[in-house]
């Protein structure tokens, strides 16, 4: 039956094998034909997502290049409806602007970008984002983006309208014009057209413009909707986020494939200037510790190693004391900010914040931290309201993927006063806020919805977790269970009289020994109520260990 | 505190404004090296499933070159530990082979391949699979993967090692040269060292394996794992799956961009012959049809078609009645097949199976299978296993995120006799496999684990569980549930004389009298035996419609 030639499949020539047949039809596959078939992957499931997901790009690239510029952030998103499930979105900042030769490549190509290769925390990480929305536009609408950006207040600004081009992944320029931006010193708007779904509520456009506004305390946020007035989600602060400093890569980080591609590319001409200059943290001695360990020489050139020389260096590297990295490359937004960024739109009683020190995985530094809202106008009988952020950017979807949310549900709420049955989010007046701030923040596909369950990451939201429950707990005892208890023995000690005397005439005893041992009983509450309150504290110390432990199993095997 | 310009940037030249030194680290990214980054994407997310997703890209490059040849396939899989935690992974096939040429881009490129662009069912789709393994391989080992492929009798085989350079995502041939490939005719062979862990049981390259032999009852696949025999996985069917043919895209699965892509790239002169040459189904008159609806001439020359009139074209399509595509692109297992498959490998007393008519999806054809395995061998008080596959190759990973499980989850599967909590998968005996079969199955990842939650996949999953659990309700009311029946009636019978006894020394009534009160009272328990049976009758004819909806508008919302 198997044949490896054709003879039916000739053109008068001699016989074809079927792998010469096969062979024809190999061929490349751009980027953008990869993702204009597999949309999903970049958040654009569904008419509702695709417009989300395109505001979110546009106003993080916005917020990206604010704070690249150290300049207070001043935002406009503007949606409007075109024709029935037509938006225009448009998204103008008074960030540095973009420098017209790269305007193009910027807008309409995947996989282009600054941000990819460098080790500092930003919103955007992939150099896909912006150009997806794009991509996403022309095939739903056949419209181009529209781009007017400034670079400074003497220079004119420049006009671009560009389609993307799915077969090459390169900008097509359509328009490239001079323009006159009035009242404008600086800044970039950008305009895509794009079939859409506007709806509030949960997953909305709003929601996600509010929740950007609680982690981004320091810009002002105008937004128009499309059936509704512009609102403005005022500046909160005028604190500039922390300035991320761009780090090299760690020893501890790389691995063998890596080590030999770097080898291969470096400047450096010797294999301890190469340690020296293209990692952080490697000190002369601490290069010649590698070279020594692995047993070459210092001087060699680094092109000249071979595989197995590398390996030498690569295992080496392990057995050698390195500092961990430094972290001025992450921006967390801190606990004070957090705090004012929370308040500003969230009304409750009581709020923590918890900033937990960078931690390093696989050489890229991280850093977890926690907000805690309660009581006030939150609702009492529902599950905790989560919202989760990577590198300031709200998370909305996929909540059950992430690990933010994992370890929210893993850790033992009982210990802080908040009830919760196994395995879901706690319940009661509550909001909690999780945001992860990386250089590298791995995301469990291209859309950025979910961080992956790396067990580090759990282990740090949950350290982070517990530092906010422990305040939260604490407020809780003083205040709100204090305050219940005491209502409810006030109730008891308003009846008792009433009480003793329905007894004493059932059982004839004395009406006033009745009300003495009544109030014992009473005595006997206060003390467990003592009681149960040290036995929470006692729990704070072994706090769910044991529970994390099986859970974290169970994400093993998935 | 905004400056467009830094001085301090200055290299002795004119101050330089911020958006120019940002425009200095904007550059391409290569595919290669975004997934080096994150590979987890790919499912390299640890050494474990690292292993698994190398067997398994290895493995449906074997399966579909076979089929490509109409061959029953004979595929070796040889997993060998070199050092602690690495491992050599050896897939040898008897397909028809790969060309020379074609060899290092097959194997050392990313986006590369013969599938990505065809309309027609095959196990690779996305032009990534094998080369991205080769990535992870050479990232964590330094090692090239060695290819030797033999396209017939009379010609000699090619050997090859290839690295993938990640900075150009090209490959970069180490040896290139031809050998004696001994006692083959056609085939290839293909070997990729890696970092690897190596567990058997539960998502395990052995795990891996039996689901692909059920699935392929063609295939004999022999296995010899690191420490173990060798196992070989016995073909239990001669009969080839049938050929899959390419179809061209359906006009009401274009999108506008795609569409004024496609005018661009065309050959056909005009307007109507580009409709009737470039798209399945249209017809001369359904063509004309078209033209007419948008108010274009048929002549007019593809390329010279603005936008807007593209768009008209657009809308008069979808105003337009057009047959459903052909669906012999698809090429199911079939019901007799999955009864092979499951009977060669699992040892059950009943079993049953299901192949739905294919249905269109956004002009993609796809077609859903179940069967089902009960009782025998099977735990009784456990989850049902649930087996998917989508065109034919078994998902292992993220069954929560899959369309498949939440199909079955949303299933009533009481109305089947079988026991279900809400909200879970049902409990018993019983092993439930399905299979989606598609030109296109939209993967929540490029891992390809799961597939993503379209209600159209959901509801015909729904329906062919459906159809194979009225075949299995029936099986159980016929002998399962009659016998447990017959066996707790006969218990209660032959207790009746010794119970009556007891009662008329209790109560002082006539032995006799309560011996036939009970016996009425069996008589009422057979006849609620039937009734039990007529509700369970009903309640498929309206299954979990509403159940359905509900769940249906959960999803939407995440």
């Amino acid at each position: 039956m198997a044949q490896t030639t054709l003879p039916g499949a000739t053109t008068g020539k001699k016989e074809r094998h079927i792998a010469e047949i096969l062979a024809e039809k190999q061929q490349s596959i751009s980027i953008s034909e990869f993702f204009t078939k597999n949309r999903h992957l970049l958040g654009f499931d569904n008419p509702r997502k695709a417009l989300l997901t395109t505001v979110k790009e546009m106003v993080d690239n916005s917020l990206d290049a604010c704070q690249e510029m150290k300049v207070l952030p001043e935002i406009k998103v503007i949606l409007e409806e075109t024709s029935p499930d037509k938006y225009k979105v448009t998204v103008e900042d008074n960030g540095p602007g973009i420098v017209r030769k790269q305007i193009p490549n910027i807008f309409a190509k995947l996989l282009y970008g600054s941000k990819f290769h460098r080790l500092k925390m930003s919103r955007g990480q992939q150099g896909i984002g912006v150009s997806a929305s794009v991509l996403y536009g022309q095939l739903t609408t056949g419209k181009p983006v529209r781009i007017i950006s400034k670079i400074g207040p003497t220079v004119k600004s420049h006009y671009f309208e560009l389609h993307l081009n799915t077969k090459t992944n390169e900008p097509e320029i359509m328009k490239d014009e001079e323009r006159e931006w009035e009242n404008k010193d600086h800044g970039t708007k950008v305009q895509i057209e794009l079939e859409g779904k506007y709806q509030q509520g949960k997953l909305s456009v709003d929601e996600f413009l509010q929740l950007t506004s609680i982690s981004n305390p320091e810009a002002t946020i105008i937004y128009k909707g499309p059936n509704a007035e512009a609102v403005e989600f005022t500046r909160a602060s005028k604190d500039l986020p922390r300035e991320a400093k761009e780090i090299q890569p760690h020893p501890y980080g790389v691995e063998l494939g890596t080590l030999m591609r770097m080898l291969l590319d470096t400047k450096s001409p010797s294999l301890q200037s190469f340690l020296q200059n293209d990692f952080c943290r490697v000190s002369a001695s601490v290069a010649k510790e590698i070279c020594d360990k692995s047993g070459l020489e210092e001087r060699m050139k680094p092109s000249s190693i071979s595989r197995d020389e590398v390996e030498k260096i690569f295992n080496a590297i392990k057995q050698i004391k390195i500092m961990a990295p430094p972290t001025d490359c992450l921006s967390p937004i801190g606990e004070e900010q957090m705090l004012k960024g929370l308040k500003k739109e969230i009304n409750a009683e009581f709020y923590a914040a918890v900033t937990r020190a960078p931690v390093v995985y696989r050489g890229f530094p991280f850093q977890l931290e926690v907000a805690i809202a309660y009581g006030g106008d939150l609702p009492k009988d529902e599950f905790a309201r989560v919202i989760r952020y990577a590198n300031r950017v709200p998370l909305q979807h996929q909540p059950g993927a992430c690990a933010l949310t994992r370890s929210i549900i893993q850790t033992a709420w009982k210990n802080y006063g908040i009830s919760q049955s196994k395995g879901t989010l706690p319940t009661g007046p509550i909001v909690i806020m999780v945001h992860m701030a990386s250089v590298w923040v791995p995301f469990t596909s291209e859309s950025k919805e979910a961080v992956a369950s790396y067990p580090e990451i759990i282990k740090e939201v949950r350290l982070a977790i517990q530092d906010a429950g422990r305040k939260l707990a604490s407020y809780i005892r003083k205040n709100v269970r204090a305050k219940e208890q005491q209502e409810r023995i006030g109730l008891f000690e308003k009846y008792i009289p009433e009480l003793a005397a329905s007894l004493a005439t059932l059982t004839g005893e004395k009406k006033s020994e009745i009300e003495e041992e009544l109030l014992k009983i009473l005595k006997k509450e206060l003390k467990g109520l003592l009681v149960e309150v040290k036995e929470a504290e006692k729990e704070e110390i072994t706090p769910d260990g044991v529970a994390y432990g099986e859970k974290q199993k169970g994400l093993d095997n998935e």
